[in-house]
């Protein structure tokens, strides 16, 4: 059976070294965050993923989700005991204010979790990661007694949240969509429609789903600016809290998918179905756009969950097969043969991977840390700053940790040989679960659409340009540090070209759109070896500070190497973005449709 | 339903305008492939893929294969009608000597019309593909004997064959093979062992299987040099050539594996099963070797197949879809919104996909034309030649076909948003179809390390010098025509990249084998775009000379579009593989196993 271990301890020293956390107690709940708590919360996290939810995650690829005749949806053996486990944990609230039932702890340390329970078990961390999006959502969005009434069930994990967007004819381009809200005069709305794709529409780990489902309210404006969000129970509450009648929506169906089995997708059926408006009507976007950008940044760390996962076992079997002599002689001479991690070959690919989970790691804490800034600080401009940020690498952090996690699956996978291939082995899931990450909360396509046509020109490109001032700041500093040289240099180089690429596009898109369109997903790669490399300078320059103490030598000494592997192999990548950006859309737009 | 249809069209001009096979009838039986013949072979071939063997596919997946208590494998509904097709068309034996029942057609018809069936229907075209391996092995090293009461019935389908190579504890690293086998004093032999991952080990296709089996004769000396090939039939075969008894041969188990589910993935065991050897006693892989060679670029074009049918899903999808509308105004104003082929980014995919399809067809049937030159021509230099060539490009057509091929269906899955991710669509099954090619007949890293380790350094390098030597030719000759400028000139870049990778290997592996052994995967994936490169300078130059001749303009004109994104947008990733190579071992091998 394939194995898993969370991260813990590079995940503190990414909090406590890299991110600086203790330095942040003018952010609310942080001064709470002790060093102890820290490391007792990320203990007790890793517990629950390591222990609890990843023994029961094959199991779940294997037997999947059923829907009953009666519409009813069953989760796999084990999933509801785990599920009761992480809920009875109190981890669905640890960054949720306490006033809700929550723990009021930094959202980064709840990252850090998710990055945990990922990497253990994606299709059963969705059900509480899409409840933490819903509450999300509600507390922003919602009346005092939507998130009196609905907030701490969910938070206790009683209840369960699901978001409603896509339909039929309709995924992408939400302007299109159908489903109706005939008002009904006490408040309420009956809701009239079909929405399909909705994971954990439907399941038995909850006693009741709270549904956040877009629709258009009879009469509203076409197109997106007549979008309005409701919350539509699957059960109805009463007015002391308690339920009551079953509300008019069902599952039509689940599909039968590639991976993530463990987890429902339904087919959503609402008909006449009693919801109440979630914020201002016509507003729906908006207020989804809240729980889309938590949800965006959480999909990215599954990316790095199942990069994660499959590296750990694509280790364990390569030190473990023993299979050819290494090139420069025996290592193993006492054996028939040389475990293959001595193949450099093998090697290469593994490092590629480890290279890429640490930096990945740091960016998404770091993004996360942006999040914390922005809801927690006092001061408006460090959270006009932090909200920059984090807008700009919200898409980065979805599309590119999504596609390389999705990758170092697949290339963990072939180190395992036919193996890889048979699912008893667990890498074949691994590949197959990491896949849908690329695509839900936005097909990657749209990510870099968002980075290029909205977070980079907004404001006046200011976003990107207070993280290429960051970045300029760092290695100003570094440049006085020859032993941060493998790393800075690297960076200064990589960064010249995200600052050619950027200077390309916006003398380029005005002229034609297609220019930015034909190199958005390629600028969205480049920004994010740049961002991973900025993180290797970090981690870097802690990892230096650590090994002068003297002790675990060799820990930083690994750290310190596997940041120059970077350096040197997938940052300099950067420059074939930049050729490919500035090639421009000429052919890519020349066919006519009939041509293909 | 996924939908196909083969390339026939594009088949045609490679071959004809392309490769110039009309100019070659001084290899046997070329002569008898006029164009007439070539155009009828490939439309009828065309039609069994398309009609026959595409509609089952799908079905093939979901149902898989199944073992039953008594052993017998059945195969998924449709699938022994289909077969019986294949087999009964003669396709088997296109390529096959007219003395063996054959047609005596070129292999690189063989290859195009395998090219057809794999995009069809991959799990089922492995039945027919590993026959022909058979066949080629058995009249290369079998005797008389053998070739006379095995290949005929092979040929006309009525008995297939296999490899048995893969052992539990021994894949890439054969010489630690334990499957005996104890000389009867009859000439036979008695085999006793495990074998793992077989295709199409057991099935209910054919009347018998003929197993093609790797084993150490007792008192053999250890590791590779003493490895024997033996026949070992499923049925024994009786003087008069009917069937006999049963052998001691069974299949214990098939494997539950990520794709390919239509095609039996067994355990074999061999119970002092009844073989004959095959070529010289302990000179058994030299015999497979000549079973891999072809494998290996049949397995190459299993990733050209699934590229191209993911492609062709991926760009019905596209047309169809309406969501957004184009960066540049409304394209179907009409509409609700415009087909999704408006969008740069999906025109940015499709365009790589098909840039890669185009020259890959031209690559592998080039590839295969070599094996036709050095098994049909008079000329002893003629042959030495293509041999170099074919033993030179046989991994880079295994390796990069298969990591592009199997890249570009997740590329096209990814078009379809969520639904690329539900399997009633088809393109999941594409991807988990084509993930094994990466994997079986030497992994790709295997692939890379016969390219640096055996086909570079072979007869002082004489096969690289040969393939640069051809370039340089073709470039010093379209030099003088600006129209061909924008192929050339990138080709010349690129070639240059890898001259200096090649001259920094050869200067740098000796002091240091791992230096070699680090830079491999990319080496490979430097010389698989070069080689892709000088093909589309090659498709390039034929496309104008018919653009020239003023009938279906557009169609040429489209071709080279697409020749130039290739060129300018793919092919630059060479610069990148050189940065790698160069980046030497340093990081990649300076942490201990401990440290991962």
């Amino acid at each position: 059976m394939p194995q898993y271990r969370s991260p813990v301890d590079d995940t503190l020293f990414i909090l406590n070294d890299v991110l600086g956390l203790q330095g942040r107690s003018n952010l609310s709940g942080f001064a709470e965050a002790t060093p102890d708590v820290v490391e007792a919360v990320l203990r007790e996290g890793a517990k629950l993923a390591d222990e609890i939810l990843a023994p029961v995650n094959q199991a779940g690829d294997r037997e999947g989700c059923k829907r009953h005749p009666d519409g009813r949806v069953t989760t796999p053996p084990g999933f509801k005991a785990a599920y009761d486990a992480y809920a009875g944990g109190g981890w669905m609230g640890l960054s949720v204010p306490e006033e809700y039932g929550g723990q009021g702890l930094p959202q980064v340390l709840n990252i850090a979790i998710q990055d945990f329970a990922n990497g253990a078990n994606l299709a059963l961390s969705m059900y509480p990661g899409l409840t933490q999006g819903a509450i999300a959502a509600l507390l922003v969005h919602g009346s005092e007694e939507q998130k009196a009434r609905y907030v701490p069930k969910m938070v206790e994990g009683t209840w369960t949240g699901t978001m409603n967007l896509t339909e039929p004819h309709c995924g992408t381009d939400l302007g299109l969509l159908r489903t109706k809200a005939v008002p009904r005069g006490d408040g309420s709305y009956a809701i009239t429609g079909t929405k399909i794709f909705i994971s954990a529409g439907e399941h038995d780990l909850s006693e009741n789903i709270v549904h956040l489902v877009i629709a258009r309210i009879e009469g509203a404006p076409a197109g997106t600016k007549g979008i309005s969000l409701f919350l539509v129970p699957k059960v109805l509450v009463n007015e002391d809290g308690s339920l009551g009648a079953r509300n008019g929506v069902t599952c039509g169906s689940i599909e039968h998918k590639m991976g993530i089995h463990g987890n429902a997708t339904c087919v959503m059926n609402y008909d006449g179905a009693t919801g109440w408006l979630v914020g201002e009507a016509n507003r729906g976007l908006n207020a989804m756009f809240v729980m889309m950008n938590e949800a965006r940044l959480a999909v990215g760390v599954q990316g790095l969950g199942q990069s994660e996962v499959a590296y750990q076992n694509a280790v364990a079997y390569a030190k473990d097969r023993l299979q050819g002599r290494a090139l420069t002689g025996a290592k193993a001479p006492d054996k028939a043969a040389d475990p293959i991690i001595v193949h450099p070959d093998v090697r290469r690919t593994l490092m590629q991977i480890r290279a890429f989970n640490e930096a990945a790691r740091a960016l998404v804490l770091w993004t996360a840390l942006q999040g914390d800034i922005l809801h927690r600080a006092e001061d408006t401009k460090e959270r006009q700053a932090a909200d920059d940020l984090m807008g700009l690498m919200t898409p980065v952090v979805k599309g590119v940790l999504t596609d390389r996690g999705f990758a170092n699956a697949v290339e963990a996978q072939q180190m395992l040989g036919g193996h890889g291939y048979v699912e008893e082995w667990g890498m074949s899931q691994f590949v197959r679960d990491a896949r849908i990450a690329m695509i839900y909360e936005g097909a990657n396509g749209i990510q870099a659409m968002d980075l290029i046509g909205r977070k980079l020109p907004k404001d006046g490109g200011r976003a990107m340009m207070a993280f290429l001032g960051e970045i300029q700041g760092f290695l100003k500093e570094a440049g006085e540090d020859e032993a941060m040289a493998p790393f800075a240099k690297p960076l200064q180089v990589a960064t010249g070209d995200l600052q050619q690429a950027t200077m390309w596009l916006m003398q380029n898109a005005f002229a034609d759109p297609d220019n930015a369109g034909a190199g958005a997903t390629d600028y969205m790669h480049l920004l994010g070896l740049v961002a991973l490399g900025y993180m290797w300078c970090r981690i870097a320059r802690a990892a230096q500070a650590r090994k002068a103490e003297g002790r675990d030598t060799a820990r930083w000494e690994a750290k310190l190497v596997t940041g120059r592997f970077f350096m040197e192999r997938t940052l300099p990548e950067t420059a074939l973005r930049l050729v490919r950006i500035k090639a421009g859309s000429q052919t890519t737009m020349a066919l006519e449709a009939e041509a293909f």
